[in-house]
Protein backbone atom coordinates (compact mmCIF):
# COMPACT_ATOMS: atom_id res chain seq x y z
CA UNK A 1 0.00 0.00 0.00
CA UNK A 2 1.24 3.68 -0.92
CA UNK A 3 2.31 4.91 1.97
CA UNK A 4 3.03 8.66 0.87
CA UNK A 5 1.63 11.61 -1.25
CA UNK A 6 3.31 14.54 -3.09
CA UNK A 7 1.62 17.81 -2.51
CA UNK A 8 2.29 20.76 -4.86
CA UNK A 9 0.99 24.01 -3.37
CA UNK A 10 -0.90 26.02 -6.03
CA UNK A 11 -0.59 29.41 -4.13
CA UNK A 12 0.46 31.07 -0.73
CA UNK A 13 -0.70 33.86 1.99
CA UNK A 14 0.43 36.82 0.53
CA UNK A 15 -0.25 38.72 4.23
CA UNK A 16 -2.26 38.19 6.65
CA UNK A 17 -4.76 39.82 9.21
CA UNK A 18 -7.76 40.60 9.77
CA UNK A 19 -8.18 40.68 5.69
CA UNK A 20 -5.69 38.26 4.27
CA UNK A 21 -4.70 37.59 0.91
CA UNK A 22 -3.99 34.90 -1.28
CA UNK A 23 -2.31 34.61 -4.29
CA UNK A 24 -3.02 31.56 -6.55
CA UNK A 25 0.15 30.89 -8.89
CA UNK A 26 -0.57 31.58 -12.38
CA UNK A 27 -0.64 28.29 -13.71
CA UNK A 28 -3.66 27.28 -11.71
CA UNK A 29 -5.33 30.43 -11.70
CA UNK A 30 -8.41 29.52 -14.38
CA UNK A 31 -9.49 27.33 -11.44
CA UNK A 32 -10.62 30.00 -9.56
CA UNK A 33 -13.43 30.24 -12.17
CA UNK A 34 -16.79 30.95 -10.44
CA UNK A 35 -15.37 30.77 -7.21
CA UNK A 36 -17.30 33.98 -6.34
CA UNK A 37 -20.30 32.40 -6.97
CA UNK A 38 -19.54 31.38 -2.91
CA UNK A 39 -19.85 33.74 -0.03
CA UNK A 40 -17.28 31.40 1.84
CA UNK A 41 -14.35 29.13 0.92
CA UNK A 42 -12.46 26.09 3.00
CA UNK A 43 -8.41 26.87 2.34
CA UNK A 44 -6.41 24.35 2.96
CA UNK A 45 -2.88 25.23 3.87
CA UNK A 46 0.54 24.17 4.91
CA UNK A 47 1.33 24.82 8.27
CA UNK A 48 5.21 25.69 7.05
CA UNK A 49 6.38 26.34 9.95
CA UNK A 50 5.58 23.10 11.50
CA UNK A 51 7.20 20.79 8.82
CA UNK A 52 9.55 19.73 10.70
CA UNK A 53 10.19 15.46 12.06
CA UNK A 54 9.68 17.49 16.03
CA UNK A 55 6.10 18.84 15.57
CA UNK A 56 5.40 16.34 13.01
CA UNK A 57 5.59 13.35 15.95
CA UNK A 58 3.67 15.31 17.77
CA UNK A 59 0.23 13.12 19.34
CA UNK A 60 -0.67 14.87 22.56
CA UNK A 61 -1.12 18.24 23.01
CA UNK A 62 -2.86 20.80 25.37
CA UNK A 63 -5.00 22.99 23.05
CA UNK A 64 -3.60 26.78 23.89
CA UNK A 65 -5.65 29.29 24.33
CA UNK A 66 -8.18 27.09 25.81
CA UNK A 67 -8.00 27.36 29.76
CA UNK A 68 -7.59 24.20 31.79
CA UNK A 69 -7.93 22.46 28.54
CA UNK A 70 -7.09 18.45 28.84
CA UNK A 71 -4.47 16.45 27.30
CA UNK A 72 -5.89 15.52 24.34
CA UNK A 73 -5.02 13.47 21.08
CA UNK A 74 -3.83 15.40 18.05
CA UNK A 75 -6.36 14.45 16.21
CA UNK A 76 -9.15 15.81 18.70
CA UNK A 77 -7.89 19.22 18.27
CA UNK A 78 -6.62 22.19 15.65
CA UNK A 79 -2.94 22.42 16.78
CA UNK A 80 -0.86 23.16 13.83
CA UNK A 81 1.78 20.44 15.56
CA UNK A 82 0.40 17.14 13.94
CA UNK A 83 1.65 14.24 11.84
CA UNK A 84 0.55 15.94 8.75
CA UNK A 85 0.76 20.04 8.85
CA UNK A 86 -2.27 20.88 6.89
CA UNK A 87 -3.91 23.39 8.03
CA UNK A 88 -7.99 23.88 7.48
CA UNK A 89 -10.10 27.21 7.36
CA UNK A 90 -13.44 28.34 6.81
CA UNK A 91 -13.38 31.52 5.63
CA UNK A 92 -15.09 34.43 4.06
CA UNK A 93 -14.47 35.33 0.42
CA UNK A 94 -14.39 39.46 0.01
CA UNK A 95 -12.72 39.62 -3.45
CA UNK A 96 -11.50 38.01 -6.16
CA UNK A 97 -9.39 39.81 -8.60
CA UNK A 98 -7.44 38.43 -10.95
CA UNK A 99 -5.69 35.59 -9.05
CA UNK A 100 -5.80 37.18 -5.66
CA UNK A 101 -8.26 36.45 -3.31
CA UNK A 102 -9.10 38.87 -0.27
CA UNK A 103 -10.55 36.64 3.00
CA UNK A 104 -11.58 37.36 5.89
CA UNK A 105 -10.72 35.44 9.05
CA UNK A 106 -8.41 33.33 7.68
CA UNK A 107 -6.01 31.46 10.26
CA UNK A 108 -3.00 30.95 8.05
CA UNK A 109 0.38 32.96 9.04
CA UNK A 110 2.00 35.41 6.46
CA UNK A 111 3.68 32.80 3.36
CA UNK A 112 1.80 29.72 4.27
CA UNK A 113 1.71 27.84 1.64
CA UNK A 114 -1.76 26.81 0.11
CA UNK A 115 -2.68 23.00 -1.10
CA UNK A 116 -6.40 23.70 -1.45
CA UNK A 117 -9.35 25.36 -2.05
CA UNK A 118 -12.79 24.40 -1.88
CA UNK A 119 -16.39 26.02 -1.93
CA UNK A 120 -18.24 25.85 1.34
CA UNK A 121 -21.37 24.27 0.78
CA UNK A 122 -24.02 24.55 4.01
CA UNK A 123 -25.66 21.08 2.79
CA UNK A 124 -22.49 19.68 3.43
CA UNK A 125 -20.55 21.35 5.78
CA UNK A 126 -22.49 23.16 8.34
CA UNK A 127 -23.57 20.86 11.32
CA UNK A 128 -24.54 23.57 13.50
CA UNK A 129 -25.86 21.62 16.18
CA UNK A 130 -22.80 19.29 16.24
CA UNK A 131 -21.35 18.13 20.05
CA UNK A 132 -18.12 19.62 21.70
CA UNK A 133 -16.35 19.55 24.72
CA UNK A 134 -17.12 22.15 27.11
CA UNK A 135 -12.96 23.12 27.22
CA UNK A 136 -13.89 24.16 23.37
CA UNK A 137 -15.76 26.94 24.08
CA UNK A 138 -13.86 28.27 26.61
CA UNK A 139 -11.86 30.72 24.38
CA UNK A 140 -11.23 32.00 20.90
CA UNK A 141 -10.34 29.55 17.70
CA UNK A 142 -7.66 27.11 18.70
CA UNK B 1 10.11 29.04 -2.35
CA UNK B 2 9.57 25.54 -1.11
CA UNK B 3 6.99 23.96 -4.00
CA UNK B 4 5.92 21.16 -2.26
CA UNK B 5 4.89 19.05 0.57
CA UNK B 6 5.01 15.53 1.63
CA UNK B 7 2.03 13.59 3.33
CA UNK B 8 2.44 10.44 5.28
CA UNK B 9 -1.18 9.05 5.73
CA UNK B 10 -2.25 8.00 9.04
CA UNK B 11 -4.70 5.46 8.05
CA UNK B 12 -6.76 4.11 5.77
CA UNK B 13 -10.96 3.47 4.98
CA UNK B 14 -11.37 0.16 5.74
CA UNK B 15 -14.84 -0.43 4.73
CA UNK B 16 -17.16 2.41 2.77
CA UNK B 17 -20.79 2.61 2.84
CA UNK B 18 -23.97 4.56 4.58
CA UNK B 19 -21.64 3.54 7.51
CA UNK B 20 -17.93 3.48 6.92
CA UNK B 21 -14.82 1.92 9.02
CA UNK B 22 -11.51 4.16 9.07
CA UNK B 23 -8.67 2.23 10.53
CA UNK B 24 -6.18 4.79 12.10
CA UNK B 25 -2.44 2.94 11.78
CA UNK B 26 -1.01 1.96 15.31
CA UNK B 27 1.79 4.41 15.20
CA UNK B 28 -0.76 7.09 15.28
CA UNK B 29 -3.57 5.95 17.51
CA UNK B 30 -2.45 8.20 20.49
CA UNK B 31 -3.12 10.85 18.39
CA UNK B 32 -7.13 10.01 18.47
CA UNK B 33 -7.66 10.40 22.22
CA UNK B 34 -10.68 12.10 23.35
CA UNK B 35 -11.87 12.78 20.22
CA UNK B 36 -15.41 11.02 21.22
CA UNK B 37 -15.84 13.89 23.10
CA UNK B 38 -17.03 15.35 19.65
CA UNK B 39 -20.29 14.17 17.59
CA UNK B 40 -18.38 15.24 14.70
CA UNK B 41 -15.54 15.05 12.60
CA UNK B 42 -13.70 16.39 9.23
CA UNK B 43 -11.87 13.54 7.53
CA UNK B 44 -9.31 14.91 5.40
CA UNK B 45 -7.99 11.92 2.81
CA UNK B 46 -6.84 11.41 -0.35
CA UNK B 47 -8.31 10.24 -3.36
CA UNK B 48 -5.73 7.45 -4.47
CA UNK B 49 -7.35 6.28 -7.58
CA UNK B 50 -7.34 10.20 -9.01
CA UNK B 51 -3.45 10.60 -7.76
CA UNK B 52 -2.16 10.73 -11.84
CA UNK B 53 -0.83 13.54 -13.60
CA UNK B 54 -3.98 13.45 -15.80
CA UNK B 55 -6.39 13.91 -13.11
CA UNK B 56 -3.74 16.74 -11.20
CA UNK B 57 -4.10 18.89 -14.22
CA UNK B 58 -7.75 19.63 -14.27
CA UNK B 59 -8.86 23.14 -14.03
CA UNK B 60 -11.84 23.35 -14.95
CA UNK B 61 -15.15 20.66 -14.69
CA UNK B 62 -18.70 20.36 -15.23
CA UNK B 63 -19.98 19.08 -11.69
CA UNK B 64 -21.72 15.76 -11.69
CA UNK B 65 -24.90 14.51 -10.28
CA UNK B 66 -25.55 18.80 -10.79
CA UNK B 67 -27.84 18.41 -13.97
CA UNK B 68 -27.31 21.81 -15.68
CA UNK B 69 -24.72 23.21 -14.05
CA UNK B 70 -21.69 25.56 -15.85
CA UNK B 71 -18.60 24.36 -16.33
CA UNK B 72 -16.54 25.94 -13.20
CA UNK B 73 -12.86 26.00 -12.14
CA UNK B 74 -11.98 22.80 -9.93
CA UNK B 75 -11.53 25.39 -7.00
CA UNK B 76 -15.44 26.27 -6.96
CA UNK B 77 -16.15 22.50 -6.85
CA UNK B 78 -15.55 19.53 -4.76
CA UNK B 79 -14.59 17.17 -7.86
CA UNK B 80 -12.00 14.74 -6.82
CA UNK B 81 -9.92 15.57 -10.02
CA UNK B 82 -7.92 18.24 -8.96
CA UNK B 83 -4.20 19.49 -8.61
CA UNK B 84 -4.27 18.49 -5.05
CA UNK B 85 -6.28 14.61 -4.65
CA UNK B 86 -7.25 16.22 -0.82
CA UNK B 87 -10.96 15.16 -0.03
CA UNK B 88 -12.37 16.62 3.06
CA UNK B 89 -15.46 15.45 4.17
CA UNK B 90 -17.64 16.23 7.37
CA UNK B 91 -19.46 13.16 9.18
CA UNK B 92 -21.06 12.20 12.41
CA UNK B 93 -18.54 9.93 14.58
CA UNK B 94 -20.75 6.93 15.65
CA UNK B 95 -18.36 5.13 17.55
CA UNK B 96 -14.36 4.76 18.24
CA UNK B 97 -12.81 1.33 19.24
CA UNK B 98 -9.29 1.12 19.53
CA UNK B 99 -7.74 2.16 16.12
CA UNK B 100 -11.50 1.97 14.76
CA UNK B 101 -13.74 4.64 13.95
CA UNK B 102 -17.24 4.23 12.53
CA UNK B 103 -18.21 7.02 10.51
CA UNK B 104 -21.93 8.40 8.80
CA UNK B 105 -21.91 10.13 6.02
CA UNK B 106 -18.23 9.64 4.53
CA UNK B 107 -18.02 9.75 1.22
CA UNK B 108 -14.58 8.23 0.54
CA UNK B 109 -14.11 5.24 -1.36
CA UNK B 110 -12.82 1.60 0.32
CA UNK B 111 -8.75 2.02 0.75
CA UNK B 112 -8.55 5.98 -0.08
CA UNK B 113 -5.47 6.83 2.45
CA UNK B 114 -6.49 8.97 5.56
CA UNK B 115 -4.51 12.47 5.50
CA UNK B 116 -5.54 13.89 8.65
CA UNK B 117 -8.92 13.96 11.31
CA UNK B 118 -9.80 17.11 12.85
CA UNK B 119 -12.80 17.72 15.43
CA UNK B 120 -15.80 19.43 13.78
CA UNK B 121 -16.30 22.86 16.07
CA UNK B 122 -19.44 24.20 15.25
CA UNK B 123 -18.17 28.08 16.11
CA UNK B 124 -15.36 28.09 13.75
CA UNK B 125 -16.83 25.54 10.41
CA UNK B 126 -20.59 25.87 11.10
CA UNK B 127 -21.95 28.96 8.59
CA UNK B 128 -25.53 27.99 7.58
CA UNK B 129 -25.98 31.13 5.99
CA UNK B 130 -23.27 30.65 3.50
CA UNK B 131 -24.52 31.71 -0.41
CA UNK B 132 -24.14 29.07 -2.88
CA UNK B 133 -25.27 29.08 -6.82
CA UNK B 134 -28.17 27.79 -7.54
CA UNK B 135 -26.94 24.85 -9.39
CA UNK B 136 -25.38 23.61 -5.80
CA UNK B 137 -28.40 22.92 -4.36
CA UNK B 138 -30.09 20.96 -7.69
CA UNK B 139 -28.98 17.51 -6.62
CA UNK B 140 -27.35 15.68 -3.70
CA UNK B 141 -23.95 15.85 -2.47
CA UNK B 142 -20.73 16.27 -5.26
Amino acid sequence: MVKEGQLKFIGRVESAGELSKVKVFPEFCRGLQHLDDFSYVIIVYWFHVRDNEKERSVLKVVPRRHPSAPEVGVFASRSPSRPNPVGLCVTELLEKKGCILTLKGLDALQNSPIIDIKPYIPRLDSISEAHVPEWTTRRPPT
